[in-house]
């Protein structure tokens, strides 16, 4: 349990299920004794004797009844207002790390809107040489990238600074996805437009702005405007759905949700930032003493385990399990993710399924045995940058209990004998 | 445009659309002048006045009204019988690599069937230690991976081996798809089963089965069986859909999609391949002497131009433009992707969005100017094996007119100056 190392090495993998049989932890193995009485394959099925269903009656697919609750939930009583809303990812439910767009979360202050292409606009001014118009075609004829990248909301886990509130990881950490974006640089954008005009770059901002009536402006460092932000226009493939911001919206890499405008209608070089309603009354970090960070655009490293969690109970009995979570970092890679059965007192290291990758959402993955025993199941997850994920305490002791965002401490499910899981808190 | 680089290298990007605008191409830039006189930036617009539609309603989202020809679609004349049917992914009106699960191509034989996850059951048999039988929650017990790859029906493409006949990449080129799976080794079951029973297993074979009315059964080599096959139960993230196989089906990395059998019901180990309907009758390649290429699993690197093409139209003056595709290998990595707009006289590189990923689809760009005359555009992918995209006319001396798959010959487009294009052959 204490190891650093993936815990079932391919050699043990061999007899998994079978060694778990044997040593009598009473897996619901499906042997041969049980191939020939169990009629769901001895038997010929009436799925087999008929013609299913064809899918020429729906030319863009939706998924199978049985998954119904694998969908987007908001939490009433979370937002004070009947404008705005908040629908989480069920990321209890999901595997790997592309998220679908219909069922990724999303947040908006006065509606989606529906933008079409033909009405689009996207005016860049300001300190530029030349203040440009663009028109949705425009814009394709710029060259494109393609990256996958996460997008987190500031204020995800933020309702959990009180406590341990909410329960389930589609609600605690669900205001995050990750797909894959096509888009143009807005590097290539500003450059167009021309930023002679703003003379020494190091100390301007670039202000951002969208088309609903909220606009939901923000201000942006020249610095970060001139890497890796994008100008996107699709996601996993597609064009964005609108409540992501079709026909465009801006991807701002590592950096809260917020910012990612939607629906981008004006980019402003400017010589200092705005100081906008979307970046004083909120998306600052009120402190213990009344005071406020702000600037606080980076979401620090940390990660979940979304199964087992509230909403994904054990449904077996003891014996091989999977624990399976996402890390992220707004900051860089992840490199390294533990897992603790113990609220912390021991850690195991999990299996990243694949390198981390920068900005984007990594899956891991503990092979692991339970003992029918209860479990405080935690993750911590650690970046390029060094950086390792806080403990609850730890953030409170830096931050106060005042703050609504950049919650990115470890989480804990208490897995009770029963498989059922609960939202806690461990001191 | 003999040149064997990207041909828009950093420096030339930045007066990108200024730069067409004063060579007097005639790009529609929007500039200072326009943005005063354009209501559409300049007058505050409806939706920007009031609450747009939530989201709250449709708590797993479709895409936005405007969007609605981007759908699967089908030829009816394309499947001889009423029972079958293919439905295409509509790859010319998406970017990027990853194709979303609800418009990715489906093909069945008797058609998709909905299996719940509590029916449904895995048998391994045959030359095994102990046949074993799998339940949907057992098969979640083991280790498992994340992989993005491509799937491709042996018979994309196959309309085009006797001429130019279907006008669109959605149906010529739109039997593939791209998702991220996650599932368990095929090897890592076929070994809790224990393979000692079958011996030498450099000569052995699995034979897999679905649980729908044609079970379409497929013979597969024990040596790929037991390299990179999955047993995978979620793509993109999510449940497989329905029409892809929901709970269960088997990714078979590279090779024909035919053998990635959907609601996959049972794997036996044999001692020779089954010689079964599907790979005598079905998927063999007849020649020109009537006998036939058979055990022809690995698709071979194949491109094409998805924009413009004949779905996808130019719908802008001479300038700038991009030209984008898909390349992918069944061999491994695609390494290089060169574009022809005058039907394959002369090459210039594109530019791949991404390294390419083994057995997952390449995006390549060609960031160009249009001097709005005709193209006959064509792409070429090479492979990390060395292997060249062949030409229609090289493909057919080898294996004459007769066959019906395997058909990964150099694709033509020939825009016109009205920039709309059409499927051609060039001789």
């Amino acid at each position: 349990m204490m190891s650093d190392k993936p815990t079932l090495p391919k050699a043990t993998r061999r007899t998994f299920l079978k060694g778990a049989a044997a040593t009598g932890t009473g897996v619901a193995l499906a042997g041969a004794a049980k191939a020939e009485g169990d009629p769901l394959i001895t038997e010929v099925q009436s799925w087999a004797q008929g013609l299913g269903d064809g899918v020429d009656a729906t030319p863009y697919g939706l998924p199978i009844q049985f998954e119904g609750d694998v969908v987007r939930r908001n939490v009433e009583w979370l937002t004070a207002d009947t404008i705005s809303s908040i629908n989480f990812t069920p990321i209890h439910a999901l595997d790997g790390t592309i998220t679908p767009q219909g069922c990724a979360f999303e947040r908006h202050h006065s509606g989606a809107i529906e933008l079409r292409k033909e009405d689009y606009r996207l005016m860049i001014n300001g300190m530029v040489d030349t203040p440009l118009v663009f028109s949705y075609e425009d814009i394709e004829r710029f060259p494109r990238e393609n990256h996958v990248y996460f997008c987190e909301c500031a204020a995800n886990t933020g309702m959990e600074w009180a406590g341990a509130q909410l329960n389930g990881a589609q609600f605690t950490h669900g205001m995050i996805h990750n797909m894959e974006y096509t888009g143009v640089p807005l590097r290539t954008l500003l450059e167009e437009a021309g930023l002679g005009a703003a003379g020494d770059l190091s100390d301007k901002w670039v202000y951002i702005e969208g088309a609903d009536a909220s606009s939901n402006g923000r201000s942006l460092p020249m610095e970060k405007a001139l890497d890796d932000v994008l100008v996107a226009f699709k996601a996993n493939g597609e064009a964005l759905r609108m409540e992501h911001g079709y026909p465009v919206r801006l991807v701002v890499p590592g950096w809260e949700g917020n910012m990612w405008v939607k629906w981008l209608r004006r980019i402003e070089v400017m010589d200092g930032p705005v100081e906008s309603r979307e970046e004083t009354s909120k998306y600052t970090d009120t402190l213990e003493d009344g005071t406020s960070r702000k600037w606080t655009w980076e979401m620090d490293a940390k990660s979940v385990v979304t199964s087992p969690s509230p909403q994904s109970p054990i449904t077996h009995g003891p014996g091989p399990m999977v624990i399976s979570g996402l890390a992220w970092s707004g900051r860089g890679r992840i490199t390294r993710v533990d897992v603790s059965k113990d609220g912390g007192k021991t850690w195991e290291t999990a299996r990243l399924a694949k390198p981390g990758e920068k900005m984007a959402l990594t899956r891991f993955y503990l092979d692991t045995e339970w003992d029918g025993g209860e479990m405080l199941l935690q993750s911590r997850a650690m970046d390029e940058t060094g950086y390792v994920q806080p403990t609850k305490e730890a953030l409170r002791e830096v931050r106060g209990e005042n703050s609504i965002y950049h919650n990115n401490c470890i989480q804990t499910w208490w897995v009770k004998p029963n498989g059922e899981a609960e939202n806690v808190e461990v001191s």
